[in-house]
Formats: C-alpha cells, sequence, structure tokens
C-alpha cells in the first residue's frame, strides 16, 4: 500500500465514517478508464473483468458526446414536455414483449425496485413479497428489507419471506435441472401460504432472472417456469430485477428473463443503462402502470431528464452499432471453456458457470465433498489485483469467482485474464484451507 | 395547444402512463437553457422564475466542462479510491459547523431523505417520525410516508405524526411571533407525547427549516427554539431537509436552518447540488455516521462517483465565484419590495413573502377574510406562462405564488417578472371567485 493510498482511506474514514467498504486488501486508487482498461494514480494498468456499470466500456466516446452536448443544451424535470424521454422509452420498450410498453424513469436501480413493490401492493392491495435468501436488491427502507445478507436491521420485515436460492452446483433436494426448478417452486408455494395465513397476503416476487448475486447458477430455459405457475395460480406478480442480467449481458437475449423463458409482470432496470451515469427506471405494461398511477401519485425530480435520457440513448446505439450482445456471447463462452480447461490442472477449481459476460468459477477445497474454498477466493482476487486483473468474488459461500467485465471484453482480453489466473492458482496451490 | 403540443401528450400518456404530472393547462415544450432562460420549439423565449435544479442558471458552462471533462476520464463507484468525492465532501462539510462533518452521496433527496430516517433509528432505537401536515420531503416508500399532501396510500403510516404547518399569514392561536413558534412547539411534544404512548417513541423530527411547500412563512431567527428544546429533551433527531432552501438559496446564510439559527442533528440535500446532475446528499456528525455504519450496511452505486462530484463542485465554485448567495439576498429583497408596490394596487394580493430567490404573494379573495384565491392564482400562472413568464403555486391553500428562480436572476429579470404580473393582475381583475 502507497502512502497515498494510506492517507487516501484515512480521509475516507474521516469524511465518510466507518465500514464504508473498497475492494481488495490494499484498495485501487484509480486515476482513468477507457474500454475494458483502468489505470491507477501510479499509471499501473488493469484489465477490468469486474464492472458492469461502464457496459459498453469506460467513458465510451459517444455516450461521453451525447452527455455534453445534452448537458450544454437542456436539463430539466418532467414537468416540462420534451422528447428525450418519450424517444427513449420508445426504443426500450421494443426491446420487450406485449404487453410491456410503459417505464418509469428513475435515478436508481433501488428506486426502481422500491416503485416496484408498491405495484405490487397497487394491483393486489397486498404487502408479501417473496424474495431469495441470498440476494441483494437495493438500498432504499424497503428494499434493503428484501436482502437477509445485506443485514437490513430495520424495523419490520415480517411481510418478506425468503426462499432458498438456486445452486445448481448443490441442488435442493440433490436433483439438477427440472426436479430442481419444482423443488424451489414448492418452496416458493409454502412461502407464499404463510403469507396468505399470517395476513400479509401475496403481493410480489421478486427475481434477478439470472440469480447473479446468488452465484449464477446453472438453469436452463424453463426453469423458472413451475415457479411461474404457483405465482400466477396465487394471483402475485413477477418483478424481474435486470439491474444485472439485463442490455445483453447474458449475450443470447436483450433481457435475463427472456434467456429463461419466463414473461415478468414487472421489470426493473439501473446500473448498465447510462454507462455510469445515474439512470434507471421501471418497465410495466399499461394496466399495472395505471393502476400504480391511480394509488400512488410520484414524481422524481431527476427522473427522465433529457441528460440522462441522451446518456442512456446513446448506450442503446452502442450496444447495436458494436454488436455487443454478440460479442458477450461469443466471448462468454470462449471464456468459460477457458476456465474448464483451467480447471483440468487445477482442482480448486469445482465449478464453471455463467452466460455471456456473466461468468466464474466455483472454487472447493475438495471435489468430492464441495466444500467451499471462501479464503482461497479472496487471496486469488488479491492476487489477480496485484498482477493487474480486476475481479472479485460471490455466491452462496462468498467463493466463486466473479466475472463481469465491460461488454467490449475480447477474446485477447479473455486470454489475458485466463493466462494470469492459470499462473495465481499455480502460484498459490492447492486450495486447502 | 399546438398539435406537436397535443401529440406529445398523447405519446406521454401511452409511453408513461396516466396522471404523469405538468405545469400549466398548456404544458411547455422545452427545447433549450441558458442562465435564467429557457426557450420552448417554437421559439419563444421564457424568464424561469421557477426552477431551482438548475441551481447556477441553466447549462452553466463550467458545470457542463466539469461534467464533460470528468465523463471523459473516469466514472465509477466509490469501492476505489478516488480524490473527488473526498475534495467533495471536503468543501461541502465546511458550509456547516462542527460537528456535521461526514457524509454520505447518494442520487437524489429522496434517497437522502430515506438514509436520514434510519440514522434516526440507529441512533434512537426507535421509529417515530414528526412532519408537518403540508410537507414533501420524497419518493421512496418510507419517505412518502411523510406526506399528507402527497396521498402516499401505502400501507404502514401509523408511526408518522402530521403537525400543523406553520403559517405567519393565519398564526395558529392568531399571535404571530414568538407565541406562533410557542405554538408550534407545542404541537411537536403532543405528537412526541403520542408517538411514545402507542408504542413506536420518537425518533425524529423533519422539517424544511424555511418550510417551503409550507407556503415560506415569515419566521424570525429564533422561532424554531422551542420546537428544539422539546425535540432535544425527549432524546430526537432534528433532521433538515435543505433540499429547497440549501446552497445559498435564502440569500443570507448558505443553508435554511443556519438563517433560522438551529443546529441539526442531519442534513439532507439534493436538488439544486449539481445544477440538474443526479446527486443528493446527507451529511451529519461523525457519531451519528458511525451509528448508521454500524447498525446498517448501505452502499449506493453512482453515488459520489466522480462526475457528480465533479458537477457538484463546480456548483459550489460558481456559487462562490459569481457571488450567488449575495446576488439572492439583494434581488429578493428588490423583488419582495416590488411585490408589496403591486399588492398597494392589486388587492387580490393578500401577503408578500419570502427570503432571498424563495419568494412569493399569497393571493386571497378578501383582505379581511384572507379568503383564499386559489382558483384565481392558478389563473395567475397560467397567464403569467403565456406572457414568457413561468412560475407556480403552493402553499397550504395552493393560493401563493411560487418564485424559486435560477441564482443569477437579476434586478432586471425581477423587473421583467413584476410588471409581466402588474399587468396579468390588471387584465385579470379582482379576485373574486
Amino acid at each position: 500500500m502507497t502512502e497515498t493510498t494510506a492517507n487516501l482511506l484515512k480521509r475516507r474514514t474521516g469524511l465518510l465514517g466507518p465500514n464504508v467498504s473498497t475492494f481488495y486488501d490494499d484498495p485501487v486508487h484509480l486515476v482513468r478508464g477507457e474500454g475494458v482498461w483502468v489505470w491507477d494514480a501510479q499509471g499501473k494498468k488493469y484489465l477490468d473483468c469486474y464492472n458492469n456499470v461502464p457496459h459498453v466500456g469506460h467513458c465510451h466516446p459517444r455516450v461521453v458526446d451525447a452527455i455534453c452536448r445534452q448537458a450544454s443544451i437542456l436539463n430539466t424535470h418532467t414537468r416540462y414536455l420534451h422528447e428525450g424521454i418519450l424517444n427513449y422509452v420508445e426504443r426500450l420498450t421494443a426491446t420487450f414483449s406485449d404487453p410491456l410498453n410503459t417505464a418509469i424513469m428513475t435515478c436508481t436501480g433501488s428506486e426502481a425496485n422500491d416503485i416496484a413493490l408498491r405495484m405490487g401492493e397497487a394491483v393486489t392491495g397486498k404487502r408479501g413479497v417473496i424474495a431469495t435468501d441470498h440476494t441483494y436488491h437495493g438500498n432504499t427502507t424497503v428494499v434493503a428489507q428484501l436482502s437477509q445478507t445485506n443485514s437490513p436491521a430495520t424495523g419490520d420485515n415480517n411481510h418478506v419471506r425468503y426462499v432458498p436460492a438456486p445452486d445448481s452446483y448443490r441442488p435442493l433436494g440433490g436433483e439438477a435441472g427440472e426436479a430442481h426448478g419444482r423443488a424451489f417452486a414448492a418452496k416458493v408455494a409454502e412461502a407464499i401460504d404463510d403469507l396468505e395465513r399470517t395476513g400479509f397476503g401475496f403481493s410480489a416476487i421478486i427475481l434477478c432472472p439470472a440469480f447473479l448475486n446468488e452465484g449464477f447458477p446453472d438453469l436452463e430455459p424453463g426453469w423458472l417456469d413451475p415457479t411461474m405457475d404457483v405465482v400466477r395460480k396465487a394471483g402475485g406478480l413477477f418483478i424481474a430485477d435486470e439491474v444485472q442480467p439485463g442490455f445483453g449481458r447474458n449475450g443470447y437475449r436483450f433481457w435475463g428473463h427472456q434467456r429463461i423463458g419466463v414473461q415478468p409482470d414487472i421489470v426493473t432496470m439501473g446500473k448498465p443503462m447510462g454507462n455510469g451515469h445515474p439512470v434507471a427506471g421501471v418497465v410495466t405494461s399499461a394496466e399495472i402502470m395505471a393502476e400504480f398511477r391511480h394509488s400512488f401519485r410520484y414524481f422524481n425530480t431527476f427522473g427522465g431528464n433529457p441528460v440522462s435520457c441522451a446518456a442512456a440513448l446513446a448506450v442503446l446505439d452502442v450496444l447495436e452499432d458494436e454488436n455487443l450482445q454478440e460479442n458477450a456471447r461469443l466471448v462468454g463462452a470462449h471464456a468459460k471453456a477457458g476456465l474448464r480447461e483451467l480447471a483440468k490442472k487445477h482442482h480448486s477449481i469445482g465449478d464453471v458457470r455463467g452466460c455471456g459476460l456473466f461468468f466464474g468459477a466455483e472454487m472447493v477445497t475438495d471435489r468430492a465433498t464441495k466444500a467451499p474454498a471462501s479464503e482461497y477466493v479472496v487471496r486469488v482476487v488479491n492476487e489477480m489485483r496485484a498482477r493487474g486483473v480486476l475481479m472479485n468474488k460471490l455466491g452462496i459461500h462468498y467463493n466463486t469467482l466473479k466475472l463481469r467485465p465491460p461488454m467490449p471484453f475480447s477474446i485477447d482480453n479473455s486470454e489475458q485474464m485466463l493466462e494470469t489466473l492459470d499462473h495465481v492458482l499455480s502460484d498459490l496451490g492447492p486450495a486447502d484451507e
């Protein structure tokens, strides 16, 4: 750790308070970004295999230009008329199937999920919500209550039921595939019954359709069908939190729910939407939107302002013009194949999973017992950082390497990552903790 | 209404749903802004007497430059180290008295208030909150519960008590000044007792220190002292919502609470902070911050990113370099004097109030009875818009002209507004509804 780093950490604690998290034992002091690359204050260059917010690449010139152009012309709220929000919402909703054709624009995914929960209340008149026991949907008071992992520690989360996060490596009941999907649906059905019994009633289930925070299990299209049946039968809504899997990242379809083959009632989105500019949103049907708009008055000062819409529109343009969804599919497949190659040599790699440019490897101390190598993975991540490759960990046991690079991540980039990982795993030796 | 306006409204309803509010009977379709001016699609120029978000003026070149420069260098989250947030928080907290010297940066004022309420919970272990019966603090589920006027219509707001909004024109108990302040404090004391009795306990009172949504009553420094005594005695926190009165707008002091002479425990801010860029924040003491950070894990992806910090820092620079707080004091006083002149001629003006560049006139049908001219004020506002001056209405009876222009608003601008208003009031005639 340099003197500057130590000094910045000291200033942070003074100005921002304790427990403000940073990545890595030796936090990175970034000063510049371009495409899939970032540079620290010492001029060291890192391959960014982690950041999904700069979706089309750090500081993409077309997004920067769109922001600069609109910021110098007009930036105001939506109580005046402006084409920006209309043109964007038209483009955005065109990526969904009917009847998902209306939107509210917000500034953060947390705000979007906060609205989605109220949409559920408006439609069903009930409050009970179901989420997985290893998810994260955001930071407002009511949205934080959806996380067990994030210890919201706030008043009343009695109306939330947590179902076991799907784990394709250690499936519920021991059997993967369809049986696993039915077992998950049975847990959802139990939670619904419990919510109805305790008087909250069942309003909605909120899921990341790719279960990314849960460790991105391998789930085939159709896996969620039994769950959807249970939810529909109970008259509840399905909220797809696409804050992470959306905007082409999965490589196959533009949205995560399309990939797994379900039709949500409400879709929320955020992080990659403006390539770092604070913009997010909720998409739903005209019917649900009308229910919400009649039950709740809602106005968001910055939401849908012309600059945010210009940034978001530029992201859609670049995704299309640079064919980034296809790139995610091809490079993701290449990288996963590379990780599988490494697994032949490094027995600490227990499982390789992912879809498009969200992929990784679950690390174990023993392949037979699948015992999580949670401490080992921390060493791997820190050593990768030392060698100029940024990635991180996640999953139910926090033992899964998480790779989620900007979308222009190339075959060459993935080769560099794989080669570095190969050396790191060799140097660290086996994961016997 | 032009064909384009009608068409935009139709597209809005289709894409954004019903009940998405616009201003004016004939909504304005804005295409450009500069300083205190905005232009519509027909090239018509308007004097903006309303918008506080473009605080240092629409599209201020220094703010635009700061955004463009940083957006093209690096935009990432705070889990990496970056000087931007530290330099900004240092500058920001220097505008407060000790011990208010730590901050959390968010994207919206709603997010800031959502955190402030949790800080109250973390410190007191209690949930009961007090707000006025005519306020608005934002749009997240728990923050919307603080508004009676905004019909949150959501589940559980049993832990909120609403006290009568102060009204210097029709003071509680009939007497203005200190007696009015004591009467308000007595209502707060009653609400605290009730919260303690019903088991929620008293956590915090949240007030805009200038009561701007309530109609910006004339309250002398010291007016809130009896309330502060009551709050302190009960062990509760005082949250100052500075989303509107802050950043020099009141002309006398940088913050609204400094003007009325109270020391809050927590201060929230938003709208003008980035001149339209989505940035907001919470400032508090190191002690309260630590309590919050130990009770709740909180991370905001876009909050405190380098671009938002660059925008916010540029706003502070411009405020200082262009001496805009002093301008607010001088021009606000001039405009208020002008409104008082108009009141001699137009008896519909019942009261003239405000401080700095947040001022206006309460319209009545009869000065003796002070009967609110709520419909008349709508006609005034629409007619002003037709004549190229944008303003709006607010207050307990929605009969108060609300003027809250960008901070570079000049004496000449205020003359144009006054002259136009004079003509409109003459043409509309007396406010006998």
